[in-house]
């Protein structure tokens, strides 16, 4: 095997180590393996969420002291150079004497970034792009979080198949079918906040947790964000939520896309209503749809999506499908802005 | 083999001779096996439109007199009992003294039906429902034609994943790719007849013929049917069609579907706009849905579906989907009403 081939083993190895963490919440999930002078394993970490010891430290801790002069750190994502709840990991290979780093993925952080740097600065070998691609899909929100200071947004929507979220009565129970639903709760458990408009709250009052079949909470539950000024009653479902809601009054939604991000949170997931996820689509703020379709003819005048600003059809919003799939009798299509999945192939 | 699994053997061979006759027109298409007494095949044939001779005709003319006295005759459908341009089916067969029949479906026709009971009642062995299912989705818009009187009712509509079908001022080219366009020219090919509104005559200028890729027309044409009291223009697109255009006024649906079967009409193919395809979804006079749903959102108030009657979501119109294409990167859904579907399923 060339040393390329070991390193790319090992990294793959890393990324499955990196999976251990969590999905949400403010730091990337990173893994991390050291290897000896004849490639052997000496260590493997992962990062477990924030005010948790880092990857590369994570593995370290491992080692009895000096195991680690000389080794080489195979990492999912540059080294960080940041003293936050806990030190730079930069600095902390340099302590342990390491000879040599490769990693998968820089870090785009403006105050993360600079770890390859001052390791090269010190002395260590330092090789990034080792499958840089698929580090890149395995943390795709996350360093889109990263890049431009706001969570990764994903806007979801149900309709019947001509678009419409609700009947004429404003009945929408059920359009979709079980499938959909339990999908749509197991999306929301790997988010960090859920988005709603106060106009949803006060018509189907949400408990905006997520659910199992069985309606058990899951393991994560999002923080639910409520935008909008008019007055939510007292006994709202949402304010027995597991997590604090937070209010904004939503008349910029960029701004409160950078409060959000100011508070850790990565993944915003938009569940509704057509007010809300229309002044997503229309600011250009959605990074992922997921579209909910179910086979099933309404009519009237209770739309999925109201105005999104376009006026003529060469401004039409065009998307690119990353899949679809079949949820009972549904369709779930998965998409993203082309302009956005452009950039993403592009820069990445 | 068993006689069963041959007389099946022979009646696939059948089925797939009549799918050498035309797709359109009045007639089904059919085919006829005659098989001799040791199960050998002694002649096949087809039908190979309106006004030449049915499937049993041509396989029995290709035999010298007198051979198929005593042979089994497969045909896909329940020999005629009705004198036309040619004469009874039951009759040629008593007159060339076949033995045996066998068939997979019973004619539903109110002047065609018999033939099996005749034949019977002159002494021939007739057995039916040999691979009934398949021949039953084989011929499933003529069979249904037939049973109800009125043409088999396709509707189509290309639409943004939202459910417009232009934008706010109007513009809709293009919503779809080419594949997608393709695919419906490829169908209106298929129907005699396509229907639109004069809205949409007056919109759009459409010529309403079946086109390749290259704009040359294809071999089959359906004719013009557009329904509605504005009048259209002496220079519109339509009136240069191959075949001469029918005018109604539109008010009763259901008696222009009739008026429609008594002109031979037996597959109505309905493209816009609209207008049209809502009153034919509130009618409950669609047999089948071909909804193409383009990777894109629009927003505002142009949808390819208006107000359908439905006030709750209890009166919401469900659909059985046939199957689900991508089409470059158009999604085509293929759907059937759910009561509809169920009624193909128990009755036949």
């Amino acid at each position: 095997m060339t040393q390329d081939a070991a390193y790319e083993r090992s990294m793959r190895r890393a990324l499955d180590l990196a999976g251990n963490g969590p999905a949400t919440g403010v730091n990337p999930r990173v893994g991390c393996v050291i290897l000896g002078a004849d490639g052997e394993t000496l260590a493997e970490g992962w990062h477990r969420g924030a005010g948790t010891s880092h990857a590369e430290v994570d593995a370290l801790a491992k080692l009895p002291a000096g195991a680690a002069r000389g080794a080489t750190a195979v990492v999912t994502l540059e080294p960080c150079n940041h003293t936050g709840r806990t030190g730079p990991c930069s600095v902390a290979l340099l302590d342990a004497g390491i000879g040599r780093v490769v990693y998968a993925v820089a870090d785009p952080g403006e105050h993360s970034s600079g770890g390859a740097e001052r390791l090269r600065a010190a002395g260590v070998a330092v090789q990034g792009g080792v499958l840089a691609e698929e580090a890149t899909v395995f943390l795709a929100d996350w360093l889109f979080a990263a890049g431009l200071g706001r969570p990764f947004v994903t806007v979801k929507w149900a309709s019947s198949l001509d678009g419409r979220a609700a009947a004429a009565d404003g009945t929408s129970q059920w359009i979709t079918g079980p499938e959909a639903r339990q999908d749509v709760h197991r999306r929301r458990a790997q988010a960090d906040a859920i988005l709603v408009g106060t106009g949803t709250v006060l018509a189907d009052d949400p408990a905006l947790t997520a659910r199992d079949a069985d309606g058990a909470l899951l393991a994560g539950q999002p923080v639910p964000v409520i935008l909008g000024t008019r007055p939510i009653p007292a006994g709202s479902a949402v304010l027995a939520h597991p997590q604090v809601p937070l209010f904004f009054d939503g008349g910029d939604i960029g701004s409160v896309l950078r409060a959000l991000h100011e508070r850790g949170i990565r993944r915003a997931f938009v569940e509704g209503g057509p007010t809300l996820a229309s002044a997503f689509v229309a600011a250009g703020l959605v990074d992922e749809y997921l579209i909910y379709l179910a086979p099933t003819l309404i009519g009237g005048g209770r739309l999925a999506l109201g105005d999104i600003g376009v006026s003529s059809v060469a401004e039409q919003r065009r998307l690119a499908i990353d899949h679809i799939d079949r949820l009972g009798e549904d369709i779930l299509v998965v998409a993203r802005p082309r302009e956005r999945n452009d950039h993403v192939h592009r820069n990445h």
